[in-house]
């Protein structure tokens, strides 16, 4: 993994990337590829492959066992990048780290259980259970609106006695919580806190955190690489003047549409408006239909996102 | 299917069979074998496969359907059996309804999508690519406890315009919305209105349900379907004597141990205690302890339900 | 109290009944007069001031305790009647409670706390705390939707050992939390169970509650006595003609306009559609405009519940 | 009010101090006395009477009165006093506001309506009526843990054409919707935005905050006077220095006992402890027991904020 100034952490900006499909069940390939050159010419720090904005509950194990080969035979090793086993299934958990490892990953990322409603205790064990069978550090994913379930701080603090566990990937927007997460990393040097939301991340970074999974860093990687690069070094006018930025593409391009689905259908509109991949979304997801879609246009040409 | 007195609906006690397990990712065909002949001999309705109380979320998919076959294997017909499809992946949704389809079920069950919180139009594209894709009759899941998501009532009324969507499951336990569904059945007289909670089974039959896909039915198939028969023929009386032991048994099995799979391992672990098969569990859940084990143990004692 | 055949229990049907307005801050007098009178006519077990339904919370205390001290007077003791203290401030609610108990209340009512999210242990002293104020016996109300706490089923049976306490009145809308009531209920003889969703009451009087306090007895009393007779007698087939009245009712003259107070505001429309008392509503609610109150008159039509 | 550099707006550490009570229903003078020269040799910008640490729901009206009226004499005009105004019942607002003006307040704070749960719309009707009868500029106050209800961003934004209205205190938490709150702020010169958890006051402020209404500021008033100052001149490193004690304080003294009361009855513990005024609180909530009271004490001589 690149290196912070200090220590062996995974930090900067690794964007979520999203799951170019070409049709239900089958992979966009060209489009992966653009992306993956786009975030690599935008000056990413690594990639996390099957998080949210990948749709990865949405895709078939095949499917994502593919997405994981391709991704990381298109990297080259440029990058690290990192791989969601998350899954309501322990068996297919440790199935797609096998997967991760042998095609060559940083490391692997699994949120909290999330259709068993597990207690605290419960998930101490599931981590035990899970490091026990995995072959590549893991990262923690917080992410309470979707899977119901919070890494709560002591679960958190007791998963850092384990070495296999790298750190911890928070998108509940919740900041008090990323200040207890902040307090817990001063106790291990190589343990990274990275925040989901980006509007987020600026202030993270300036207190403490090490770096974004924002899902806007696949439209405009360098933007947030610039963003981070500001936080990290303390320049606060500079986070002053390119933060409203990252919060503008947040309140307006996630924002078309009535369901909370627009964030995540938001980033693959713009993206395919950007030339960069098409919009298709696994089921149970739409693609935006033409009103949408022109929304999106006519706001990121607002915003300057589009040539005119 | 068996038929109701008017009709062709599917009705009665259809017990949410467990998934026993040898191991992880290890079915226990004797154990499965003789839960199958403890049912049939308990006079339940049909089975229903691959359910919360199967534990299928947490299941493999190679070993999902190695359930479904091996289970339609044993029924050997003498009951119809549905089949749980439920997954965050449309693919592997239909790949089991296939599975499914070859090895002689009844129908299939889906919960709404539950990780990307899908709104009531999206539920509504979601049911008509599935069904396009089904070779089986569809049975609606609402378990909004779980999935966080409801199929509300305006979403089961266009449903049901779709003759292959057969009926619906309730375990919301919300008696109003069972009685909204009731409403709506009153429209099509081959719909079935199921309710999960076996609490509120007697009193949703006797107003109109036609039937109880119950945990405890796993336990004590004929007390289940005694209490039904009462409530289907209108006998208070009957059902006023026997619906307390219901009560009690979800009252004192169910609630062992303080966190919310207590209902789901107090099943497996009576069902051990019965000697029909062992409690293991699929991540991210675990037996009982020694404690909790005793304290069921216990508990049924008290009740009766063990022999001392 | 007017008791049921065992005991001396408050049963049957105990409308929260409106409070009808003249204007901000004050009471229609002669709205009440016939709102009293129609109850009575309709037979009517007692009546509930100060509820939900009545709006209690958003009135002033000046203005409650002119609402107390009228009802009582009109009511001239034909039936008993319970009142509302439910605040959050304890020497509010003990205010109210003087205040009933000088008018000639039955008992008081108190839903838990509802801004400071106490712990069922700071329940427990509460209730210690206000019955040692209290003049009149106490009936607990649950109502999480609004207070988003319950009375827990342990500290619902430590407080049975009160003798100041009475019963409760279950808002929940869960049955399942209704029949643990039901089973606590075996333990004192002069223990109430009452339901408030009218759409429920039959099934728990059936099963063992002892009457319903709803809503919609504000309009139609004598409908609702009669299902609450029906159900008491075991008449099953009574209750399922008249029940779909009810259902309809409620599944009708709720639903308008697509906010949460639908309910409260459809009643007051249709009492005043039915020439009873006006609509005016305390802030933060405010009556009808003339569309939705459009719909609830041509719903009421439908539903002969208006003269053509 | 005093003014920041640019305009006339409300800004910087506003305490909302605690009530101290000497019984139920009775202020402890001598206590409150102490309180406000402490705060105000502590440099505060001004003070909240009547917020949520002020314990405002659960004191009797006729308290809350004298609270505004010997608070507002305490003070004799050294710093501005707002004052809450929240309560389920509009006309007694109305009254809390006039007895807020008479006695000199600055200006009042207004939760959303928190029992009938109204819809934005109805908060749009709710704030215009509010407004017609109010004496003083009104500030929203957004706390959904409690309220149940958000300020949601449209709706603020109607709210701010209304000059009447002057700012906001968010208590959320959420950091996301304060950013949103700041966008909007650009709009108008003389509209603040305060935010409520201690925690991120100093992101909030470099960000573009106007101050903080902190719940600490009663304890320790200098320290988050001066990580105020740090943040509104932008000086990130005195920032990274004092923040971590904030977030200490916020971390041992708020959590001590299990329940969610464990950061109200904290602070009134700890200023009993500092000799400031007594820990009686209003019902429902109770005092901590003495191992509590112990631990308060221990965590306060770990953290040096007692003399040993």
């Amino acid at each position: 993994m690149p290196t912070d100034s200090s220590c062996s952490r995974l930090h900067g900006i690794v964007p979520p990337i999203v799951t170019p499909l070409a049709g239900r069940d089958e992979l966009d390939l060209p489009g992966l590829g653009r992306l993956v050159e786009h975030l690599i010419a935008g000056g990413v720090h690594g990639m996390f492959v099957l998080g949210t904005t990948g749709e990865a509950p949405g895709l078939s194990h095949r499917l994502r066992h593919e997405m994981v080969r391709e991704t990381l035979r298109l990297v080259r090793g440029r990058v690290p990048v990192i791989v969601g086993i998350t899954d309501t299934s322990f068996t297919e958990s440790v199935e797609l780290a096998a997967v991760a490892a042998a095609a060559g990953a940083a490391a692997v990322v699994a949120l909290t259980p999330y259709y068993f409603p597990a207690a605290q205790p419960e998930l101490n064990d599931y981590l035990d259970d899970l490091c026990a069978e995995l072959p590549l550090p893991l990262f923690l994913y917080n992410f309470p609106a979707l899977s119901k379930l919070w890494w709560e701080l002591p679960t958190v603090e007791r998963a850092m006695q384990n070495p296999k566990i790298a750190g911890i990937k928070d998108s509940s927007g919740d900041m008090i919580y990323v200040h207890g997460l902040l307090r817990l990393a001063r106790g291990r040097a190589d343990w990274s806190v990275f925040v989901g939301p980006e509007e987020l991340t600026a202030e993270a970074v300036m207190l403490g955190a090490h770096g974004g999974i924002n899902a806007g860093a696949n439209l405009f990687p360098s933007l947030y690489v610039d963003l981070y690069n500001a936080a990290a070094a303390g320049e606060l006018e500079k986070v002053r003047r390119l933060q409203p930025r990252v919060l503008e593409i947040a309140a307006e391009l996630y924002t078309v549409g009535k369901h909370k689905s627009s964030l995540i259908k938001g980033v693959k509109c713009a993206l395919s408006l950007l030339g960069i991949c098409g919009d298709q979304m696994a089921e149970p997801l739409r693609a935006f239909r033409e009103p949408e879609r022109d929304e999106v246009r006519r706001r990121m040409l607002k915003l300057g996102l589009l040539p005119p």
